[in-house]
């Protein structure tokens, strides 16, 4: 097992799991042959799904969780009750230093919750933050904090610039990733004044790890310009949510609107674009600024999502991302 | 001229001005005649245009004005040499109550500013607030604040659920909007203290003018189960912008993905859709909470989109939006 990606799973977390799961782990060993997974959750049912395949029972180790933790169990509820869940033991695999890394598809409150409490923070770091893929014109880039941390100073915001720095480095080989920060403007007067302090320490600290490109506004997020892009978690959640509103938005009333002739007429050229903005394509959300990195897949991807996950976790094992995080931290004065 | 709406209109303002403004007049002209325009800008300009038309002479009195004020010049700039430009101008004329509202194309920030210098606010109000029109699946809601004000407490997120709440009262006829505030999740602990507090107060003064429906998050924005969505000006502009940007590369990469031959089928279908989500019905942003009201049209609309934001002032004006607004608004203690 040396050299194997260790990648612990909640395997009962998500919508039609631990299927999907299984699902998810059998399409992503169809290309890489590398990861080695710890299956949390029910052990009969697991050892069921397992067994039917050679391949995968040689690189799943199951392991027992009577419980899981749903869906709207609010978080704090969650990490009480949480210790004999498939949840809980995913994220203490990661204290043991049993596994490198973890996936859950379930409940994202209790996921940052029981890692907060299970898991130390990177030395330097305070506020671990959210962080996900963002489609934009020319590929994808990173956005956080995505909810993590409703208020944030300068400090918080120069650590989640220096992690998603890492990240995306991470992720996809740049070396100097370029960074901005989300503001109603592009003038230094703009934006409030943790912003102003964060935009002076970034820039005096840019060239070295990444390039900082100073403020970008919310329409020019998928404009492609740029790598990383830095916000509190207040507003990096309601950007995200609104985003994801409006591309439904459009795609229903574009369904509405297309009369049946024309909808099978242009069914090739929307799977065309169907496939570019491929949801499942960026599925994956990254709480970053902990010892071991922890994955949340969404919810509601199917098995296909759930491997673009794992292809996740695999590169950010092997990129030693947290190693980059702490090589990449600026200190910054209290 | 007795019952007529008077509106001061900084006809120099934005892209293809005068020529889309006298346009848009003409185009509100063919369906209301009550309306009378006093237009500020180049007289001799103004003059060669309106008089080629018998009814829009009748309907407008040019008033002079040798300078304008330039998209890309910051407010503070605008504001200094702004006294002989066709905004400052048009702003003017509300003071000297010889408009009762105006409107302009040009360079919001400046508008905002002028605005502020040169009238008062309604009593009890301290931060004037920017509004607009959202689509949603039934029609459309107001958000705001949309920029105008970076950082704000209970007293201005409740002023602004008061005078969002009266605005759409004046354009849609409804006795009580149902009012939501733009939160982080729908739980009583989530967002910021100045949430929970507003929360409270909009929570405890609910039923008499409005609905309080609690928060709503980003994605439910367009959902149309809500008719006035209240935040902070920063938070408003990230949702806005991140919208637009969202909306602009969807349609962008749809129009890539669609082959010549599907793009001829599907054109009628397509052209219902853009019909639907057409921009400039929702043209027009609402500078909330001065003596009298400020109406900004998009920049880069047309003659149609100048013709719906002379509709909304007309609706504005007609509903008596000021008076609305006073006998909207609730104590706050501070």
């Amino acid at each position: 097992m040396t050299n194997k990606v260790k990648i612990a799973i909640d395997a009962m977390g998500g919508d039609k799991s631990p299927k999907k799961v299984i699902e998810g782990i059998k399409i992503s060993l169809k290309s890489n042959l590398e990861n080695f997974f710890y299956l949390y959750g029910d052990e009969n049912l697991l050892k069921k799904e397992v067994s039917k395949n050679k391949l995968l029972a040689q690189h799943c180790e199951i392991i027992n969780a009577n419980n899981v933790i749903l869906d709207h169990e609010s978080p704090l509820a969650a990490a009480k009750r949480g210790k004999d869940t498939s949840m809980w033991k995913t994220i203490e695999s990661l204290k043991e230093k049993k596994a490198h890394i973890s996936l859950s598809a379930g409940n994202t409150g209790a996921l940052l919750v029981i890692s907060r409490l299970l898991l130390n923070t990177i030395e330097g770091i305070n506020k671990p933050a959210l962080a996900a893929l963002w489609p934009n014109k020319n590929d994808m880039s990173i956005v956080l904090d995505l909810g993590a941390n409703i208020e944030c100073d300068e400090k918080n915001l120069t650590d989640f610039a220096c992690m998603g720095s890492a990240l995306f480095k991470s992720l996809f080989q740049i070396r100097k990733p370029k960074i901005a920060l989300l503001n109603v403007g592009l003038e230094e007067i703009k934006g409030n004044n943790i912003l102003k302090k964060t935009s002076t320490i970034l820039k005096n600290n840019s060239e070295k790890n990444f390039e900082f490109c100073g403020y970008i506004e919310g329409n020019h997020i998928m404009d492609g310009n740029t790598d990383v892009i830095v916000t509190d978690g207040f507003t990096g959640n309601i950007a995200l949510k609104t985003a994801e509103g409006t591309a439904n938005f459009i795609t229903e009333n574009l369904k509405i609107s297309l009369s049946n002739v024309s909808k099978l007429l242009s069914y090739m050229s929307l799977k065309k674009f169907k496939k570019k903005l491929d949801p499942r394509k960026y599925n994956g959300a990254i709480f970053l600024g902990l010892e071991s990195p922890v994955v949340k897949s969404h919810g509601g991807t199917d098995s296909i999502g759930f491997a673009h996950s794992i292809d996740v976790c695999n590169k950010i094992v092997r990129a030693d991302l947290i190693q980059k995080i702490k090589s990449n931290l600026i200190t910054v004065d209290a």
